[in-house]
This record gives C-alpha cells, sequence and structure tokens, in this order.
C-alpha cells in the first residue's frame, strides 16, 4: 500500500467547480429582490435543492439512498467495499431558514462532493467508502426539533415519532415527504459511519476577529433554552408610586442584566442570550401586568452550563419575593455540550499546519449534525470564517479562497484517515 | 343675602339617585361578558351616552349648549344671569377607554348634575351659574391627542385642527362628530368660567393605602413621553462573545433598570415607566438588532421633571457609546406640571374637614380635564379612593359611600364659593 500516499498529490479540490455548486444551488429558493434564498425542509424549493443534489452525486456515480427521515447519502464505494463498510461520512444539510445565505449547510456537502470529484477527477478509489450526507430539517424552522434528520439517523428521536411531526404551517411531515418524492426505505442509522467530518462555515465572528483561517472544532456547546413569564399587576403609570409596583417588565429587564453580568462573571465561557422579550399590555401609560422573555444559555461545560441555570434560578426566587411577582420557567431545549473526537481534531489541526492556512482550536457556538452524529461515531468539525460572524442572512459570507482552503483541508483530512488508492496500483495490485 | 348660608343646610345631594344615573350610563356600550364596558368617544355607543346625559340635563331644566368639538354643556342659571355670566363650571367626560369601569370621568359629570339636582330639589338657585360640562374625547383612544375637548375649549388646539383629526380606524373626527349629532355651533371657550372643579376616583392606590375619604388635588404631575430606538446588530446567540456583541435589546433593559434607579433617588417625587417595550426579530437565538421602548416620566416639579429627562438622555448617550448602538428618542408627549388654584384646594380640605372625612392633600398623577381649563380658570380637583388603584378596567371600583362623600363635598365647595338663593327668599327680596 506504499502508492496511498505518493498518490495523494494527484488528488485536489476543484475550486471552480465547488464555488459554481455553491452558486448554482444558491439560485434554488432565491428572491432576487431580497438577495436571499428560502428552501425551507421539504418545501418545493428544497425538493428542487435536493434533485439538484442528487443529480450531482449520480454525475460523480455515486451510490445514492435516501432514508426513511428523508436524509440524502452519495457514497464513493472504496475497492473492496461490498456494501457492508463502514464509510467515512461527511455531512450537513441544504435546507435554510427564511432569506437565507448561500453556505450553511450546502458547503459542508458540496465540499463533501468536491472530495469526491478529486477521487474522481484523479481516477482513484479512498481507501475506505465514503459517504456524503444531506441530512433533512437541519433548521427547525418548518418542524421541530431543529437537526432532525440527523438525530433521527443517531437514533436520539425515533423515525415514527419524527414522521409524525405536525409543522408550524400544519402539514404533517411524513405527508410533505412522500409529496417531494424523499420517503426513501433506508432505515435511519443502518449504516454507521467509521468517522465523520463536517465543514462548515463559523457563523460566528472569532475567525474574522483573530485573522484565522481554518477553526479546528474540538466541541460543542451544551445549550439550554427557557421561557420565563413573569406576571406581576398591571396599573396606571401616573398614579402608582414606585413602591406599590409588581412591574413584570421591570423584572424582565432586571433578569436582562443579570444575565449579561453572569456570563461575563464567567470569563467568556458561558454566552446568555434573551432573544425575545414581550410585555403586556404594551401600553405607554400602563405598568406591564405580564412579561414573557427567552433565555438562551450555553456553554462548552455541562458542569459550568448547570451552574449557571441554578443561579438563573435562584436570581429568578429572589427578584420574584422582592418584587411580589410570579415567575414561572419552561424549558424548551436542552442539549449538554458535545466534545469532539481528539484524534479527527489532530488530524485537522495538523492539516491546517501543514498548508501554512492560520488557525485555531474552538468551540462551535451553533448546533451542528455533527453533534448528533457525535452519539454514534468518532466525529470533528473544520471551520472557514464568516464575515462579521453574519449568518441566517443572505449578507452571510465567507471569501472564496478560504472557502476553498477549507474543502482543501477536509480533503486532506480524508486522505490522513484513510488514503487513496490509484486504479492503476489498484491494477497492478491484483494483477 | 343673608339668606344664603342658612338655605345651604336644604341642599342635600341625593345619593341614591346619583348612584342609580352612575348605574344606568355604566350600562351603555356595555359588554355582559367581559363586564366592562366601552364607549369610544364619538361611536354609537358614545351617542346614547351623551343622549342619556342630555336628556337628563333636560329633565333638570338646565339650558343644553353644544359646542364645535362636541364639549356639552348643561347650565341652571342663577337668577340674574341674562347669559353673560361667568359660571362655575363642573365639568369631566363620559367618554370610556375599551373595556372600562362605569365611574372614570363619568362621576365628576354626573356628580355635577347631583349638585344642580340639590339646587331644583331644595326649590333654590346658585348664587352664580353652573355649568356641568362634559367634554369631547377624554381618553384619547381613537383620536389623539388626549384630553382634545378641554384642550381645544381651553385655546391649547384651535378647533379646526382637532376637527381634522384622522382616528385610528381612518375616520375623520369632524365627520364622526356631525354622523352622531353633536357639531354643535357654540364657540369652545366663548364661555370662560369662573372657577372650575372636577371631582374624579384617583385611578391610584394612595388614599385606600392610607386609608382617607377625599384627596384635595392641588396640583398635577408632569408628563413627559418619549419613544426611544435602539439600532444594534443582530448576531447568533451562540456565536457571538458577549464582548463582541451589540445588543439592543439588553441596552433597553439597562435603560429599563436606570429609570426605577432614578426614579427612586428622587424619593417619591418622580416616577417612571417603561410601559412599553419591544424587540427584532424576536427570535430565541438571535441577539436583539433592535429595540423600541416609551418612557413615561412624570414629575409635579418642572424642573425635577427636566432633571429627570436630562440624566436619562445623559445615560442613553453613555450606554449607546458603551455599547456600540444607535439610540434615538422621539418627543410624543410633554406637559408641564399644573399647580392648582390653592383658595379652591383650601376650600376642598375645609369642606372635608367640617364634615369629618379623612383627607390628604395630594398630586394628580393621571391627565384630567381639570389641568386644561387650569389655563384659563382657576381650577381644582377632589379625589375619591380607587379600589386596589385600579382604573380602566371593569374591576374600577369606590365604594357607594365614598361616592356620596365625594359629592357632597363638591356640592359644599360650590355652595362655599357661590351660596344659594332660596326661590321664596329671592321672591321676597324682589317684593
Amino acid at each position: 500500500m506504499m502508492s496511498r500516499r505518493e498518490g495523494n498529490a494527484d488528488l485536489r479540490v476543484d475550486g471552480t467547480k465547488l464555488l459554481e455548486q455553491l452558486r448554482e444551488l444558491g439560485e434554488v429558493g432565491a428572491d432576487q429582490v431580497a438577495g436571499g434564498r428560502t428552501r425551507i425542509a421539504l418545501t418545493d424549493d428544497e425538493k428542487a435543492g435536493r434533485d439538484l443534489v442528487v443529480q450531482w452525486m449520480h454525475e460523480l456515480e455515486l451510490d445514492v439512498r435516501i432514508d426513511r427521515i428523508g436524509n440524502v447519502f452519495g457514497t464513493l464505494r472504496s475497492e473492496g467495499d461490498d456494501g457492508s463498510q463502514a464509510p467515512l461520512m461527511i455531512g450537513s444539510h441544504i435546507d435554510t431558514v427564511k432569506n437565507a445565505g448561500a453556505l450553511d449547510g450546502c458547503y459542508g456537502v458540496l465540499a463533501g462532493l468536491a472530495v469526491a470529484r478529486a477521487f474522481r477527477q484523479a481516477d482513484m478509489k479512498p481507501g475506505r467508502s465514503i459517504t456524503i450526507g444531506a441530512f433533512t430539517n437541519e433548521e427547525g424552522v418548518r418542524y421541530q426539533p431543529d437537526m432532525m434528520g440527523s438525530l433521527v439517523y443517531a437514533g436520539g428521536l425515533s423515525v415514527e415519532e419524527a414522521l409524525a411531526t405536525i409543522g408550524t404551517d400544519g402539514t404533517r411531515l411524513s405527508d410533505e415527504l412522500e409529496r417531494i418524492g424523499y420517503a426513501g426505505d433506508l432505515e435511519p442509522g443502518s449504516i454507521v459511519p467509521h468517522e465523520y467530518l463536517e465543514l462548515h462555515i463559523e457563523q460566528g465572528p472569532v475567525l474574522e476577529a483573530e485573522n484565522k483561517l481554518i477553526g479546528v472544532v474540538e466541541n460543542l456547546q451544551g445549550i439550554s433554552w427557557q421561557k420565563v413569564t413573569i406576571q406581576g399587576n398591571a396599573n396606571h403609570a401616573g398614579t402608582t408610586p414606585m413602591r406599590l409596583r409588581h412591574d413584570a417588565g421591570w423584572v424582565a429587564s432586571a433578569i436582562v442584566t443579570f444575565l449579561r453580568d453572569l456570563a461575563n462573571a464567567s470569563e467568556g465561557t458561558t454566552l446568555a442570550t434573551v432573544g425575545s422579550l414581550r410585555v403586556e399590555p404594551d401600553l405607554i401609560n400602563v405598568i406591564p401586568r405580564k412579561a414573557t422573555l427567552t433565555v438562551d444559555l450555553r456553554d462548552p461545560d455541562e458542569l459550568r452550563l448547570q451552574a449557571a441555570e441554578q443561579r438563573l434560578a435562584a436570581f429568578l426566587e429572589k427578584v420574584a419575593a422582592q418584587e411580589g411577582v410570579k415567575i414561572s420557567t419552561e424549558r424548551l431545549v436542552r442539549f449538554e455540550p458535545v466534545v469532539f473526537d481528539t484524534t479527527l481534531a489532530d488530524e485537522i489541526e495538523a492539516s491546517a499546519e501543514q498548508f501554512g492556512f492560520t488557525h485555531r482550536r474552538m468551540t462551535s457556538g451553533a448546533g451542528h449534525d455533527a453533534q448528533m452524529i457525535a452519539r454514534i461515531a468518532p466525529s470533528a468539525m473544520i471551520f472557514v470564517p464568516s464575515r462579521g460572524g453574519v449568518s441566517h442572512n443572505p449578507r452571510e459570507h465567507t471569501d472564496d479562497d478560504q472557502l476553498i482552503n477549507g474543502a482543501q483541508v477536509l480533503l486532506d483530512v480524508v486522505l490522513r484517515r484513510i488514503g487513496a488508492d490509484s486504479i492503476m496500483n489498484q491494477l497492478y495490485e491484483r494483477g
């Protein structure tokens, strides 16, 4: 097998083709006025995106399979694979939020195709089969939870339960999956990857701010989402002395400022955000009777995340007693932090180093399919910079050369893990 | 005129009739399910309320006049009045907010009728003509500004401008006024009151909390309403370090907590309320790009009110620089504090004392027609307790005996100011 290392030099990412496919897929569901594209899971526009990716998989002569939750897989077989080999999987998603950029998710899937293309163009086969996956409904806009396809694939949610999901528009997921022709027969999770890699834009400002080209993602934050409801008393703003108020809006604001202090006290590991905040009756001269807000807490360390949750709970109890209001909380989402595979992270770092790309170890702040697949296979992620940290927005942008750099690292890590056999060598070896 | 003081003993408020009329007017526009009533200015239901009040004025043989902005006046003439005498005016309003209580405004108008009725029942005439006024659109729900009828009457807004007002439902005020038949011909303000009295429920918790029956309202807070708009950056809650955020929602909350501190530091004179607060895009995992909030500042002292506005402005400047956001403010309403007439306030206090009613000097936290009429005539207000401080709500409540107490004080103050002549005495005097 000496041929493998020597053969690697022939394998190159076709950057032009990758950028062309990103543009072409980005046109599907595009809104020329708003400048973004909308391919919400299992809509007609998302079906068109799937059709395009499947067509490209066929052009690369991949073995295309669809599973029961609609995950799409294209496999480039190794020479010896009779279909039973655990593949190295490269995955992400092609569904989008409303009015999205062209890169979130799509970049990871199309870079996977670029890896397969590199083998095809060099007329080589991978030392282990490579499967490129596009997971269903990562964004969770229409059907909750998000990261659904990979969650089902990893066994975290039964396929029956997922298929029965009713969308925000009243549709049943299984009906829409049938309708667009992507209700496959493969049992989700029946093919357990040997290892899993996901290349993604950072969707945050860290790499850009620190002028790094490659993020070696070694873990992913735990996420705690709660809805907090505060019940106070509505009273006249002009006639109610401050000391007699039970102001739900003030309590909501005190929680917001408390959370900032809590995050700052963590020295950067805990993030805390109140993204949604509403008061009732929402009138200028009426002290808010009710306030609802959401709390988004994140930390890469489970114990620290729990400590943040506990500090918030203690504050809610204290402020409720102090202000004479009732506070209730509802847990919306809770994911423990994910620690990615050290070996894979080391390989990514070594690869970036070899190419001379500036790099840093980092934590993924956003959720990704990789966190689900990490439950069943060694996984890691590669990040490239996002200009201004902007994502879920038409202004989402990564420079072309940065996109190609990331795909080069992905291909290189694949080669480091499984190697390549030239067809000629294989013929020699057989002969 | 010795007869006046002697005659006063015969003048009594018919408490039963007053309560009966409060109930009957409270039925107009009532919602049996919600328990409240809705008579928004110049709607069919409010016309029905006006018709009832005008009918009652005719029953008392008052001289009924309607002015061009729809203010309704019923005058009980003194013996010598040829129509040129400046009357003592008793006023308030009968329009309501949505789903209101039965007392706000109506109590003052119907207590005015109770005063006139006391003269009629005793077969006496007032020493000076008494005009009972029901001012158009005090609440300002459909047409802004509020207190419109009294504002126009006092010359603070031209009648033409007021008539041209377009409502929240797209209607033109003058059209609606014509439609309900209350576009009168009297020029607003052509009759300048000699003095003005307004009896009102407190709409606040102070009298109840201190167990007082009568509020001697010596002044009315200045009001400063602003809309504050904060423009930050929307970023991903999971990927944006705290130090790189420009969180419009956090800034809004910091303003809310700053205002509480500002009010508390004033030792009770300044009130500060944020009644409306909205964030955009209002999504759980997106740092708010934009926040809008309203600021309601009140103080009975103009210099202190200005100081509060200045401290807020300085804070906005500081926090905008610190957080890297843009903050703009829009002035919505600004009324200077009103100091009521000392002589009238003293008379109210003396009257409460004479009846043995517990009382206290106080500031009106809410706006009232009296603050407008105070621009053109010596004015003062009498408050009675509001249970729980609740108003603008079907739960608005004042005990029956407290309502009658208030009307008794009103009648007594009227008698203290203008006296009464018995018809018999008048006949004797003529004879």
